[in-house]
């Protein structure tokens, strides 16, 4: 089985990262390859930033559907371009925002997300409202940190993620904690024992979800919604602009 | 890794169907058990049935701790006593039903989910709407069979959900198919090519999910909600009748 | 008209509790029967509890069915087995939650629940949302006091059900208070003169509902949903446990 | 107990028919008074015809407050001016609508509510949506028959009224039927018995409740959103018009 | 193009304000007429103020048609009687609340709503949620001053909102702020100077969405549930007072 | 005024129409300006499509920025990308999905959206979910004829909406249209004459709430969600592949 971890953004930190998270936990027998592309944000904060590395990270998924990859996991918590990847792709594809989600609702009642930057909130709301899980998501906070400064600090991040999962705990009686950020993978494991609660990776979820999609031999439906793109011949007008009304 | 199999009600047969379901897709490495109660219903149809094989089925979970199991599969659709086994269990617990709409939401936009009795279509719907699926699930349609009807005629059971699953792709745009019985398991794959679309049994999701939760170290979160039941001293108390008004 | 009042759990100091608060409110003509299962457990604190509760609860109404009872209330705040004992009933069966939100939502435009252990919060939560009061529901709120500690120390009971009430007040914007567990029904009047705001006690509003859907005539539809269970033929098979891989 | 029956619409004959309905089920012990103003519309067919009908009908309120009444049923199935007349009165204030959607969703998993006029459906639904009942109704059906056209011929009402509940069951999976309007009260026995599925007219549901919250000593809550209107001294100003920009 | 913006409460300053909001953002080809009625509450505090401004506010449109008028503003944040003015006018019908609130959702992504007094809070919360915007408003908050305060104080009211802001901006993360009463009208640009986040005042929002749905054609619906009341005779019969039970 | 109308596919006849569309509503001292980039799709249909056009259509809207655009249209159904546009402008960005939905919900109680390929509908019905619309909008249709076909069988589109609009108004009781595609924007007017039912066009809607919101003075707000993107500097790495586990 072979599986391909894409990080949207172009910092390879990053994608290191989170590959070594993916290994840590994959079965020997899956094979896992992470990419990123170069001329995407060097980080994904808010939509402008998902916008420009989505169709980079699209580009990856039709390289991986020539080479025969079984599943794609997007390594980015705004899980951008989800849907439009699963048009594209044969395999599962998996945000691992969604993974997260089902992981929390599988393991607790009530859970919090928490992830870098305010800015994300609005965000990361809207995606847990579309996976469903408004009833079961207590709050989104955010630490006030940018994505790169879990890399550049990442004691301080580790020291305020413990506070924030502490007024989690206490503030909105959450039962589990979820990563709103791909960049905090590796802290999971020691944020959970800081704080006695399951703290929840999307990136490891996802490579979990993505081997047992493929171990049961799902695939993405191709009836409707994900169907591939139509294939439409180019349109034989060059760029236009007209101006109507010369008020 | 060991998985416990839980089939709640006491019909022997179904109890080797879905371990059969399970065998198929589980790693080599992972021990699947499958068990039955014996003084449960002979098959579940309805809240009543549900109540009524939940206490044994919980004891089974007791059991399965005592002997270190590391995830447990309720195998049947209304995901019966799925909060309370939770409770119980240190590792997690997958019912069918949410593991069958959590695989339905990451490979397809729309699903139908197709059960036996009409009795249970309120029980489904509201285990969708409480696993966050409402805006995802077109319908929960019945071919108005027994549970255990599948098993008696597989072959009247076969052409009947073939021509549900059609009336679901034309009439509800449904993109996956969700089989809501877990004596429909082994039909699945059958019913897939037969209809073009993919079918998804929850014993199989549940069953990968369960791998993919152990496999990533998850664990029932103890904060609160799942936590384990209080001990507490028995009440020193016999039954009682009073009569308040005599009218 | 005849009424069972079932406390689900074997604590009969509860039953006499429940019984002398519906005694309180109903007409004279009404009989009201208060019966409590001695095998279950002492009080119930969560979804296993509920679960070990229920059978015997349905025993109770079954035993019910055959004396003639008009309708049945559940006198829990989870309302456990509620469909279930639908299924079985012929008159109406009241669960004390769902009747306690009716009057929150008929007397008030925002209410709030106050239960006792917070464990119980996704819980009610829960059957707030199933009930259709997500909207109208403020919080719900718990004073950290085990059930059976409404017993022991009913004088600290009230301390802090006030204390929770004044906050519910000043920090929910409550208009109407719901009390969260059956064991606190006799301090309701007293709460509400303490606090300017008017306290809803399930039981009493349970009592007061059965009297009026039986005095109307309705009795539980057996169309579809809470149809009798179906009688089924027992399965001839004994325990069964398998094992499918052996990892 | 005195129970004020409001008929905000000017029809005479309609007041009298949902007293009858009213006193077929009360208790001996409660006084009933049915009262309708005389200048609002002859039916209430829309907002239009509510907003003209509430002054009169808060005017109703006033004059039983004063009178010492108990309770206020509001027996037009729109429920207009509900709000206002909590604001105004201190016993409860029971909709028609309201009180048969909490009987409907007590005694069946799934209902369909059947009205007059189409017009009528968007109301009804918003109505269903702010009592929480939108997962369990099925659907808002008319029988295309304005409000006094049940009057004028209660024959071919019922055989409407007979038909739409036969497709209610079949097409909707219906378990109850909730009936959209004051003016099909008397009807409700026989369509129960002509169609075996429960029936539920609001009069009656309404007065039930009125007697039970009373019974139990509910008054509606002046905490906040049903206080007392505030009283205010008159504007000394009398009516104005400006015109702003003279395009 | 003529629109007339009528303020429902009988006080004449407060119709004055709203014509200079609306005069201050119209095109200099709109006609604006503002009106107000004497005989209704000088202000509309809560639900029962509503229903005695709405028929005379309801004659105010009548007029209005007979004029031509092409579009109407209802001048007060609780959008009273709109359904009903919606099926008496032809031209489009704008409630200050709903045009804020499609503002709000258009250049933010969260908002909250600042309104007069705390006892309109559920009633905004109601048609925050009627409007479809429960997602995207994160609170309705008050400044526990009346309507009619707003007007003797204005610099304690602006003070008073400024606060406000600043704790929507601090603990709600608010994006937007939507002022919750047609009085504050006039304050809207000083207040967003004053604490550097967008503040929508409903009468500007209106008022241009008045311009913009004449200006496409548009106009209400009268297919179904918009449509004109329908005009039937008169009821013969006088008022009616029947006495039931006499207990 | 400058408004920019952004056609974000390459089909330069569509965005002639579009601008046809909104200069016939267009104030004559609102100067709009339309635009299509080149390498985009020639059509959008599904999300891949949307993904390949946004990027382009940012920079559109960023040239807008340095040309002091007052405001901008997203002329695609899909409102593709208008969350990011909305983070890159400071005026107003104005999706005509959205825009024709919030004047559906102004001038009609129910709605139903017709659109080109079956495979818009879920997308659809999640931006009407995410609208607020779920409630008032009765269903999601289409045509089964892809976008360009609009453009290349004129009679046959206008045939096969006519047909659907009258479905729509049979059998969801649709009050209003709203059409589910830019390149239906020239039949709106027809389309509405044949059926007799308001038919909404999201530019005309778009251009006309762009100049309503630019004519009051909002602009997109910059706190929190949509403010700008931050300015990062670019990673040093080019691009990456790293293997995990060589399964």
């Amino acid at each position: 089985m072979h599986i391909l971890l894409i990080n949207p953004n172009s910092t390879a930190s990053m994608t290191s990262q989170v590959l070594e998270s993916a290994v840590r936990v994959a079965y020997p027998t899956t094979r896992i390859t992470a990419v990123n592309p170069v001329d995407t944000p060097v980080s994904i904060e808010g939509g402008a930033d998902e916008a420009m590395a989505v169709p980079a990270m699209l580009s990856e998924i039709r390289k991986g559907q020539a080479q025969g990859v079984d599943a794609y996991v997007i390594a980015c918590f705004d899980d951008p371009g989800l849907h439009a990847a699963r048009e594209i792709a044969r395999g599962p594809v998996i945000g691992i925002c969604q993974a997260a989600i089902q992981v929390a609702m599988t393991i607790s009642r009530r859970f919090t997300v928490i992830t870098t930057l305010p800015r994300s909130i609005p965000i990361i709301e809207d995606l847990v409202s579309a996976y469903g899980a408004n009833h079961h998501c207590r709050n989104v906070r955010a630490i006030n940190l940018p994505v790169l400064g879990l890399d550049e600090d990442p004691v301080e991040a580790e020291r305020l993620l413990v506070m924030e999962i502490g007024k989690a705990k206490q503030e909105d009686r959450a039962e589990a904690i979820v990563l709103g950020c791909a960049g905090m993978s590796l802290l999971c494991d020691r944020l959970s024992a800081a704080t006695g609660i399951p703290v929840i990776d999307g990136v490891t979820a996802a490579v979990k979800v993505a081997e047992a999609l493929v171990g049961a031999g799902y695939k993405t439906s191709k009836v409707n919604g994900y169907d591939f793109p139509r294939v439409k011949s180019p349109s034989p007008v060059s760029s236009m602009e007209q101006v109507g009304n010369l008020a």
